[in-house]
């Protein structure tokens, strides 16, 4: 495996960092571990200016992208892991523990753009950021009430990546290429426009209902081959319901 | 194996640590992973006092052992390694990865106590505090003209220690249950359906496209909690377009 072109196509996203020692920290362990492509959603200003000058890792940071949005930072990837170091109980995601769940993120890293999110120190990712994701990593640790500090999370992310990577398990398994984070958010969008028309949305509750749309589309784990086709079933539904 | 007693055998030591954030975040780790005993080895008093507010590690870091030299800070342990993240080439010590040396470090935690050094942030370990150790543990990066951030390292390094002995406490992560085939099947005939009255089925080539839509409703992979979903949302449509 070549694993440097693998390992650019990781996107870290870091969504709503505060502090800059941690988006510095963050940036020095891609580094380390040999990854480039940094993105942060919503970061405030002067952290992020701050930050610049993180030691070994001022080029990684000067590349960095920023995005107002999750959908828009993950817009290119065709996977979408969350991380969370609680088990999170309210959405029913599945989740993998960091060991497990690696593999499987090395495999697609091989296919193409694969995004890695963290969430801000206080509150890490919430429930309309984890509705992007795939499945979400947890990072097993002695203590379930205290979450680990985020440029340590991202160094221990890394590290397992890059451990596996260097140690590859075999053949990777033939999985099918999946589809772009925004063919699914497009297909998100238009079902849930002809459900809206269809009078299946409850205006009052209408939030909830499109992260639960957004989360369903999520777990279907659509092809980049079956998106198009739902897609055109969608589009056809909905010009059938404008009539 | 017994986790707890296991861990509790562990000596993380700190040599000559400057910045308080790094002493916080190392305690932060060992908290966070599961170990509890934290050596400083000549810290800088100011750098020790202002450390010991660290999120969640407060009590270990109240009972963070000082010594003078390294010599007494590993005396009670049998097995004394060191960290580098260079390729260290002035002694002949014995350089191990980090995930090949910690089985040899867990193997004897079970017998009595390990001593695992980390030196200071600017210098690393010196050659006297490296001709304290057994042998020495290196974490590969991608880079080797850059070490890590001391708390990234001691993080990374007791993530690894505790890599296959945390277990997660309550449920393991869960693979959604499969929707049963005559759901998939509903679920096909009800899209089938909505696809018909939109217009979208070819007549000449209705049976090929029943074919393959029932082929995608599979390759979709519901679960038995999101398929009554679906079938909810395909009835409404329904609905809506026989109207």
């Amino acid at each position: 495996m070549d694993v440097s072109a693998a390992f650019s196509n990781l996107r870290v996203v870091l969504v709503s960092p505060r502090n800059p020692l941690n988006i510095g920290a963050a940036a020095r362990a891609m580094f380390n571990f040999g990854f480039s492509r940094l993105r942060l959603v919503n970061p405030y200003e002067m952290a992020f200016r701050e930050a610049r000058s993180a030691i070994g890792a001022r080029d990684l940071l000067q590349s960095a992208e920023k995005f107002p949005s999750v959908a828009e930072a993950v817009s290119d990837c065709a996977l979408v892991v969350g991380t969370t170091s609680l088990g999170h109980r309210g959405l029913q995601h599945t989740i993998h523990r960091l060991e497990k769940g690696a593999p499987a993120i090395l495999v697609q890293m091989e296919a193409g753009p694969v995004a890695l999110l963290f969430g801000s120190e206080k509150f890490g990712l919430g429930n309309e950021d984890m509705a992007h994701c795939h499945w979400l990593l947890r990072i097993a640790t002695a203590d379930q009430q205290h979450s680990m500090n985020l440029g340590q999370a991202v160094a221990v992310c890394l590290y397992e990546l890059s451990r596996g990577a260097l140690d590859p398990p075999g053949a990777p398994p033939r999985a099918p290429k999946p589809a772009l984070a925004a063919d699914a958010e497009q297909i998100t969008r238009l079902l849930l426009e002809a459900l809206e028309k269809s009078g299946y949305v409850n205006p009052v509750t209408a939030a909830s209902t499109e992260i639960k749309v957004r989360r369903l589309v999520r777990r279907l784990d659509l092809s980049a081959r079956d998106a198009p086709i739902v897609l055109g079933m969608l589009r056809q539904i909905l010009w059938k319901l404008a009539k």
